[in-house]
C-alpha cells in the first residue's frame, strides 16, 4: 500500500479517477474508422465538468487536417490565475479504430517476423495513435490539459500477454505537472510472442493498481453489466456487484432468482468477443482494491454523477449503471 | 566507447543511419500547418530505397480523415519472406507545425503554472504530434515499417534545456525488432524552467552519441551550408567542414580567401533563428564523434547518395552538399 504514496510524493493531490472512454462510445462501431463526434463532444464536456473548477481555455490550437480555416487560440489569458482541478487519467479503447488492422494481420497472436504481422502492427499502430490523436484535440477544446501518451512509446510490453515491462515514471511525472495523461489500447512488443494487443482494459487495471485513484468509471454505450445481451426483451441490468475476499464475485442488486454463478454464465455465453467479460473480470481486480468501479452509458446524466464520484456511499435509485464494488 | 555496443548487444546489424527531415523541407514555411506532400513523398520514396532490398508492402491501412474512401491492403503476404533492410532512426523537426503555438505561449521559456503556457504546451504538442503521424503515414505507406514516439511519451526531460532523461531503451528495442522509430521536436518537461522545446536537432545529437550510426544525414530545403544567405549571388556552398579534436572547425572545400572564423561569423549573422548555428555546432559534436554528417536538400540525387552511405570516403565532384567530418 505504501509503494504508491511513495511514487506520487510529488502530487500535490490525490488521483481522482482513471476513465475509461469505451470504444464503441466514441466511435460509430460500423463504420470504419470514423468518431462519433457528438458523443466525443459530450463526453470531454462531461470530463470537463467533472475535473476542472473555474474557467478554461481551448487548447487546440491547430487547423483540421483538410481545412484552410485557422485555428482559434483565446486571447484572454493574461494574469489570470490557474483554475483548480482534479487529476484525472484517460484511457481509451479503439472501437472501429485498430480492429480492422489487427483482426487481418493477426497482430494479437504475435510472429512479427511474418511480414504480414510486422505491416499490421505498422498499420495498427497508426490507426489507433489517429484516434488517440483525435481524442486529445476533443478534450483540449474543452480546456482539458491532455497529453496523448502511447503506451508502446512509453516503453511498455508484455509478456505472453501478460504486462511485463510498463514504467509509469512519466504518466506520474504528467499528472503532477497538472497534465491529463490519455493513454490507449495499442500494439505492443510481447518478449514470448514478439508483439500483440495491449487493451485499454487491461492498461487501467495495472494503473488503478499502480497508483490508486479514488474510482474508476468505464463509460460504454449501454447502461451497464446486463444478465444476457441488453437487445434481448428480459434483459435486467444488474445495479450492484460485489466482489469478495477470494476474488469471487455475485449480484447484490437487484435481487434475482437465478444464483450468481448462472448471471457469470450468461453473461459470459453473449460475450463472444471477451469484451464484458474481460470487463468485469478486471473491473474486479481493481474492486478488490478498495477502488469503486462505474460501469455506465456515456453522455447521460448517469455518466456525469459517475464522473464527479457522487456515488461513494449508496447508490441513488434513480442512477442507471453497474457499480462493481469490494463486498462490506 | 563499448557502452554503445552493450546498448545494443541484441541487434544483428549496426545503425545505419540516422536522418534528420527538416521542417522546412516537408512543411509549407510560410503556411500554417501545411505538409508539403510532393517533397514528403518523394522522401519517403528515396528512403524506401536506402533502407529496404526487395519487396515491400503499403502498411498504411487507414482512412485519410475526411476521406470516405476505404484503404487499400496488399494481399499478397502469403509466404514471403521479410524483405533485407537496414536500420534506420529518422527525426523531424516541425517546419509550419508548433512553432506558431510554441512562440504564442512562450513554452520554450518555461512556466508551466501560467495557463497561457501549459495551453501553449498542450497546443504544440496536438501540432507536432499531428506531423508525426502524418510522416509515420506517409514512410509507411511505401513500406517502411515506421513507428511514431514522441519524445515527451518516451519519458524524455530537460534541465535548463539541455537533455537530462532520455532512456533510449525503447528506440533500441524497437529498432532490434524491426521497425524505424520516428521522433520529433516536442514540448517537454524542464526540471528547472517547468517546460521547454526539445529540438529535432539536440535529439539527433544525443542519438548518435548513444548509438553510433555509420552516418548522419540532415535533409534541408538549401543545396546545404553555404558561407552567407543562400539567397545572395555570391553565396559559396560550403562542401567540406573539418571538426577538429579540440572542438573548433574549418572550411577544408572550397579553399576560401575568408579565414574559417570569418566564415563562421558571416553563418552566424544570417541566422537569426539559430537553425544554421545550432544545426553546425550539433553536427560538429556528431563528427567529433567520427560519424560522418551529410547536411543535403531534399528529394535530389544528392541526397539518395548521401542517404545510401555512398560518401564514406572521398566526395565526389558532381556531389552537392555539406560534409561535416573529423579532421584527418
Amino acid at each position: 500500500m505504501d509503494e504508491h504514496r511513495e511514487r506520487t510524493a510529488a502530487w500535490t493531490k490525490p488521483l481522482q479517477c482513471i476513465v475509461k472512454l469505451g470504444g464503441a462510445a466514441i466511435t460509430c462501431k460500423n463504420e470504419l474508422e470514423t468518431i462519433n463526434e457528438d458523443n466525443l463532444n459530450t463526453v470531454s464536456s462531461q470530463l470537463r465538468e467533472a475535473m476542472i473548477l473555474g474557467p478554461c481555455h481551448g487548447m487546440d490550437w491547430s487547423r483540421r487536417p483538410g481545412s484552410l480555416e485557422n485555428p482559434t487560440v483565446p486571447d484572454d489569458f493574461d494574469d489570470q490565475l490557474e483554475s483548480d482541478s482534479k487529476n484525472f487519467i484517460v484511457v481509451h479503447g479503439a472501437g472501429s479504430f485498430g480492429h480492422f488492422q489487427a483482426s487481418k494481420s493477426g497482430v494479437h497472436k504475435g510472429g512479427l517476423s511474418k511480414p504480414l504481422v510486422k505491416s499490421g502492427f505498422v498499420a495498427t499502430r497508426i490507426s489507433v495513435t489517429s484516434l488517440n490523436l483525435e481524442i486529445v484535440r476533443a478534450l483540449a477544446k474543452e480546456g482539458i490539459p491532455s497529453i496523448g501518451m502511447s503506451p508502446f512509446s512509453c516503453g511498455w510490453s508484455t509478456c505472453e500477454r501478460n504486462i511485463a515491462i510498463a514504467d509509469i515514471s512519466t504518466v506520474v511525472k504528467a499528472i503532477g505537472t497538472g497534465f491529463v495523461p490519455v493513454l490507449h489500447g495499442d500494439a505492443v512488443l510481447d518478449s514470448s510472442l514478439g508483439c500483440t494487443i495491449l487493451s485499454g482494459d487491461v492498461i487501467i487495471r495495472h494503473l488503478a493498481e499502480q497508483l490508486r485513484p479514488k474510482y474508476v468509471v468505464f463509460l460504454t454505450d449501454v447502461l451497464g453489466v446486463y444478465d444476457r445481451p441488453p437487445s434481448e426483451p428480459d434483459a435486467t441490468l444488474l445495479r450492484e456487484i460485489a466482489v469478495h475476499e477470494d476474488g469471487s464475485w455475485s449480484v447484490i442488486k437487484p435481487k434475482l432468482q437465478d444464483t450468481s454463478k448462472q448471471v457469470e454464465i450468461t453473461v459470459a455465453a453473449h460475450d463472444t468477443t471477451g469484451g464484458m467479460i474481460t470487463k468485469i473480470s478486471e473491473a474486479a481486480v481493481i474492486a478488490k482494491l478498495g477502488i469503486d468501479v462505474y460501469i455506465v452509458k456515456a453522455t447521460t446524466k448517469h455518466s456525469v454523477r459517475a464522473l464527479k464520484g457522487q456515488l461513494k456511499e449508496n447508490i441513488p435509485d434513480d442512477w442507471l449503471g453497474t457499480v462493481i464494488r469490494l463486498a462490506k
